[in-house]
């Protein structure tokens, strides 16, 4: 007889659903939702593109009758306001009967905030939370992080050779990587709200940032231009790292000025290091001055979150340490 | 019951035996021996520092009369030559009664290359060869690449942050990696006959490049600078990547220009990366000019070994990828 899988097991799979809205939910979190009952799943759900509806309505929906006696797993506290696209999830939760609710994070919208939990609680609903909630936050990132913090959560993808070369000391780059790697890299665009590159690459490369990958078209992302001056048209100039506004989720592409000056104002969360198996030599760094002045201050920033081949290159993502 | 090994896996720790002779036995080959009698390991043997006793002497030694109707394991063809210094090894199998003798490589030095296992043969011996050639010579790659291309077998150490940088812009370098990455640099050290830097290394850092590990100390490797001019006490000069001569296997250190040197000669055949989770920016890029012109011609070359993290800094080796 197989063991029961715990609360732990099931919210693993409630955060790995809330990582299918990313980044089509923004500006609302995307929230994942597993409904069992009697040790089955009957319902999943997470925050539809837009926003709505959110993760428990859909998967409410899906439930239907079989809902009734349930736990719901919930990767963010459920809402506690009614809004005209919805009822707040908590009271959506009660009304269908649900016994039981366990909750990854709280939510930090002040219009919810604990309000959701004592609603749920009010109404005789058993509520388990703090289940995984640095997993679930992790899902949630770039929501989090703008709702928190007040400011995008950034991706810097650098893609060099082994020894640190992004090209040519004549400016040639393609191709450093493999078509594997060009292919993930894409797929991280899809992921992400909006990318951003600098003049130089604007200039040099004229890239077109979409994501050219099969059914995912549709999911290029904004593109942004860092820049004192003018943008072209199609793009949105911002004049300095702080300046990206109205964005959860931005990627930042090159080149090394660009990274550079996003590194320095340490707006940079999570970096992605494509590496293909080459010596370049003398050719352009990575990076420039990001404003180092003591290499102790360089230890105990960057933690390795994943690390995978791709065909012949290595991808390293490593996660800002940042002390909350 | 357990199922027998196969050839294949009596050979694998022959080869792993072989590697404790590294770097001692030059200018011999490091061989490792099993002797395996009715399915059970009756000694083991590997070359001894100096080059003698031969891998097969010491197995034999250890075996006695356990030897007699045995399997003999051996990582290259056993010697035909006597010398001074002891009898042929295939001589030494025939007399103690070995019954079969599996051979992983043909030894190309032309004082043994097929004698060896003619001779056994003639003796009414059963020889297999050809189990893990490609294994057993990259144990001995050293020896090997000295016997066939008559030059040393060259490991290039890089330890850089995650941009590829070596120091900052000033020089300073202490410390890019962690102690347990230094450590395993040390360890490196141990399993070279001769190590190198530069001139530009020499006066910066006045290294001693010896081995910091208890009880290995004696295995500091012989300390080569690469210069046109003459070399301080305690150090040979060498005024090329072509010119080192009289070593199997050299570890080159640094710096920049000598590192760059190595491989614009295409004298290097292995890599370790050290890569320390910090970002450097501005700062001394771990190569120069390697004389590469075409971005293609970068590729194919570099091939990843082995990947393991050291603490929070991974360690990537990579191998020189020669179509001979």
């Amino acid at each position: 007889m197989r063991q029961a899988p715990a609360d732990a097991d099931w919210m693993a799979v409630a955060i790995a659903l809330s990582r299918r809205g990313r980044p089509a939910s923004a500006p609302n979190p995307n929230v994942g939702c597993l409904i069992v009952n009697n040790g089955l799943v009957v319902a999943r759900g997470w925050t539809q593109p837009g926003g709505r509806p959110h993760a428990e309505a859909m998967a409410l929906t899906a439930a239907g009758g079989a809902a009734h006696g349930a736990t719901a797993y919930v990767t963010l506290e459920p809402c506690a306001h009614a809004s005209p696209r919805g009822p707040a999830c908590s009271d959506a939760l009660i009304a269908a009967g649900i016994a039981r609710v366990v909750i990854a994070a709280q939510d930090p919208d002040p219009r919810t905030d604990g309000k959701g939990i004592a609603r749920l609680q009010a109404a005789g609903i058993e509520v388990v939370f703090n289940v995984l909630p640095a997993e679930a936050r992790a899902a949630m990132a770039p929501w989090w992080t703008r709702q928190v913090e007040g400011r995008p959560f950034v991706t810097l993808k650098l893609a060099t050779s082994l020894d640190g070369r992004i090209a040519m000391a004549d400016g040639s780059s393609r191709w450093i990587s493999g078509a594997r790697a060009r292919a993930h890299g894409h797929l991280e665009r899809a992921q992400h709200q909006a990318i951003l590159v600098g003049r130089g690459t604007l200039e040099a490369d004229a890239p077109k940032l979409d994501v050219r990958l099969d059914g995912l078209e549709e999911r290029s992302p904004k593109k942004l231009l860092l820049t004192s001056g003018k943008a072209p048209e199609g793009w949105a100039a911002v004049a300095s790292p702080e300046a990206v506004a109205d964005v959860d989720s931005l990627l930042v592409e090159g080149g090394a000025g660009a990274a550079s000056a996003f590194l320095a104002a340490d707006r940079v969360d999570r970096l992605l290091l494509y590496r293909a198996p080459i010596l370049i030599g003398g050719g352009r760094p990575a990076l420039g001055d990001i404003g180092l002045t003591d290499l102790g201050d360089a230890h105990g920033r960057w933690r390795l979150g994943d690390s995978r081949m791709l065909g012949s290159d290595r991808l390293d993502v490593y996660e800002r340490i940042r002390i909350i």
